[in-house]
């Protein structure tokens, strides 16, 4: 056996699972409402295929012989990859995996309607059931005293455990948390009121489209469009695709979903054309693609050095709305720190406060024994507790995120991975180059240059904590993190130093 | 066996031939400039498989057995189809078969590129090479004395040959081009200058939605959306799109396109749901479909009855652009005869002409040994002798039309069958149901379910000579498309009755 024999398969791989991804991508920006349960099973069957493939016993063999050859290290990482993948898949029998992708289809368009209607019952029984499945597909490949849920984020997060994660959290909780008391009761208050005044949508796509590219999202291999929830979406390294979401009366919630996906995009723009048609041609797990994420969107896209060279022609675009807004008044604004209901318009703070509840709840799905009508309470109470706020309705608390109808348990959590890794790759950049130079000038090619020749290029041959070793010298350490949090705001706050 | 062992082989084909679609269709609508290449192997993987289907051993025995048992019409006509689309692909090599479907994903690429570049030289061995690979692939299934350009018709149009539609176009040129000449020559012209200018492409777009939707295009169950050339595209009954280009300095270019595009997209919209998850749940064939566009764009969509309700909604939106032009200069205008270098703006009296051309060249490159560098010569002296213009540059010549990029020779033909199917039907129901004045108030509703009921639901469960017999009681029969021609022109042109 010799790895071009696996070769037809990666391709016959890629082909199905990209017109998965388009199927997907079609359904959330353009289907007619009308067209979902029929394309379902399209779904249905492409899915099933691309499962036979994953598991096809052939390829098993030819995976189990090139483990054990010397090959290219890009090679090592698509057999080691695919070998995860058929421990993943190989017990959930044909029928019942195909029987879950429907469900998962039918479950996001359902999940759209119930949060328009503010319908938690029309999304329950999907939610119930997705999660059954997903428990009995996890018990086939549990193995004695494995924690069920430590399984899901491994999907998501290789080596990460929730014991770890539990650890994290609790620091986040012991150092974060009084800092928020601290500024909700500060004299210090930040007026952005101006953020919500009433901004056309025209001129608002047109400023975000001039943003991507500036940051270095680049429209021959991309593309910007609308959905509900803003996502990232790729086919290869020529072809990847996101979305934004335009409020008339919200000005910061594109830019910064704007900024946030094409630093997902930049990610994948720039893995190595060597590697891009294959499983490991895409960023090294959620949590790694979150920092990049969170890199462009919190630690460059809310700092002053981002928005001095840019400011003036935000102000010119949304002229009467920011004539009186200064430039410091505006660093301030979308900087400010507010208990939100909504996660994804969560400030940098209290972000991973909201990731915490959801890590919470997807703990009890799937270590307890919960009744799900009582999901929307606990979602409720949990929001009351760490951030002092109640959702109104479901659609802004339990029903707020696609994930769940989505199948991605164990996901959430890469999000404050995403927050720590990038504020650790942050702080190793601004002892080792002239980032913050680059930024100020903006000038996104030097910082794109250099995040590709140290992380992006590498796709998925690499894990978090091996690219994070090499990048950086040191181990995962979330105290950057608390670090960054703690000086940008005792500042922005105007409180003693810590 | 029986029919239900071939459900799964259906879904299969359908599932695989939907992705394919909706590749195609991102291409054309979407997917940024630099994707093409490597999204091309996943369409060459793709459409390899799709071929493994369509020609699978297994499916091939069901379906010899099911030919001789007594099965319900729907299943007949599946089976039949199928057995069809086996003998067209059995003996072409599967990796020919690939490599061509990769070509003609390509070659429809450079043809956008060589038509914006004004430049045939680049497409031009693509040309040749797809004309070589359909004249091998046809080789295998040619019987002898079999005419290998008759094959490619009756893919497109089963039942016709080339002797009956050199007959056809021999009949057009005799009545039809005299007629075009006297018009020519008349002192009677038509001013239709308003057209031409400055139209926003915005309320463009609005008025264009607004009408699709008049006349029952279903937005729930469809798209519009913008490409180069217009076109439609189905997934089932619940998932049918179409696009139009808008020109600011053309007003009837969009309103025409998108009433054509309008009636595809009925005409898959009222499929029964029985079959619409078949292979026979589209239309019967090109010309059939074609019928129902140019019965949508022509015959309904050109005529008095049809703006009369609407006229004055046209007028408010594009004033004061129409604001001196009245109902009855309009209604002359778009229908005015004006020989054209461009078929999908050409009049409705000189189109068929612009399809002879295409015809007689197709004809040169399948059954004669023709140097394609002398196509745009030939395609320019054709343009000459039968329309009296010549193209400027290969843009507005040879390089037009999609169609040969994509493989579709033979398809042609089926444009001017569709107009004399159209003008065969609206002679009928005219006798017999009172069509003109369900348009003149407005009730598509009518409309669509009489079509529903006589043509529209059956797909391909029918081939065009069925279809026509069962609905109108008579064979196919041109003469009603001459008549109707030189009814209409000769009272436009206030000519002597003929």
């Amino acid at each position: 056996m010799e790895y071009k024999d696996l070769e037809p398969y990666i391709a016959k791989r890629q082909a199905l699972s990209s017109a998965l991804t388009l199927f997907s991508w079609d359904q959330e920006t353009e289907a007619p409402d009308e067209s979902n349960e029929q394309t379902t099973s399209y779904v249905g069957i492409l899915s099933n295929e691309l499962f036979q493939v994953i598991t096809d016993s052939q390829v098993r063999n030819i995976l189990i012989e090139l483990q054990n050859q010397s090959l290219p290290i890009e090679q090592t990482a698509v057999v080691r990859e695919w070998l995860k993948d058929i421990k993943r898949l190989e017990k959930i029998p044909a029928d019942k995996y195909q029987a879950h992708q429907e469900l998962l289809m039918k479950s996001q368009h359902v999940w759209q309607k119930a949060k328009q209607q503010n319908n938690y019952e029309l999304f329950m029984p999907y939610l119930q059931q997705i999660v059954e499945n997903e428990k009995e597909f996890v018990s086939y490949r549990q193995e004695d005293n494995e924690n069920i849920y430590d399984i899901l984020l491994n999907d998501f997060e290789p080596g990460f455990l929730s014991i770890q994660l539990d650890e994290f959290f609790k620091q986040l909780k012991e150092e974060i948390v009084p800092l928020l008391h601290e500024i909700q009761h500060s004299k210090h208050q930040i007026d952005n009121s101006f953020n919500y005044q009433s901004y056309n949508i025209q001129k608002q796509k047109d400023f975000n489209y001039c943003l991507a590219k500036y940051i270095g999202f680049d429209f021959h291999k991309g593309v910007i469009k609308e959905s509900e929830h803003p996502f990232t979406t790729n086919f290869h390294n020529k072809d990847v695709r996101i979305t934004t979401h335009y409020y008339e009366n919200n000005l910061e919630s594109a830019i910064f979903s704007t900024i946030h996906e094409s630093g997902h995009a930049i990610y994948e723009m720039n893995i190595a054309d060597e590697i891009t048609m294959t499983p490991i041609g895409t960023g090294a797990s959620m949590g790694m693609h979150e920092s990049q994420s969170r890199f462009y969107e919190n630690i460059i896209g809310r700092s002053s050095m981002f928005w001095k060279p840019i400011y003036p022609k935000l102000q010119e675009t949304f002229t009467p709305q920011l004539n009186d807004v200064t430039f410091e008044h505006f660093i301030k604004a979308i900087n400010k720190v507010e208990t939100n209901l909504i996660r994804t318009e969560a400030d940098e703070l209290t972000y991973a406060l909201h990731i915490m509840i959801r890590y919470e709840l997807e703990k009890k799905m799937f270590e307890e024994d919960i009744d799900f009508k009582q999901l929307p309470h606990l979602w409720n109470d949990l929001y009351q507790e760490y951030l002092g706020v109640t959702p109104q309705n479901d659609s802004e608390g339990i029903l707020q995120d696609i994930h769940w109808a989505g199948g991605d348990f164990g996901y959430f959590p890469s999000y404050a991975i995403g927050s720590a890794v990038a504020a650790q790759i942050y702080a190793y950049m601004q002892k080792n180059t002239a980032i913050d130079q680059w930024i100020e000038e903006g000038n996104f090619q030097a910082l794109k240059d250099y995040l590709k020749e140290y992380l992006h290029q590498y796709g998925a041959i690499y894990n978090t904590h091996e690219l994070l070793l090499q990048f950086t010298g040191e181990k995962f350490n979330p105290q950057y993190y608390i670090n960054y949090l703690k000086n940008k705001y005792t500042k922005l706050y105007n409180l003693k130093t810590r």
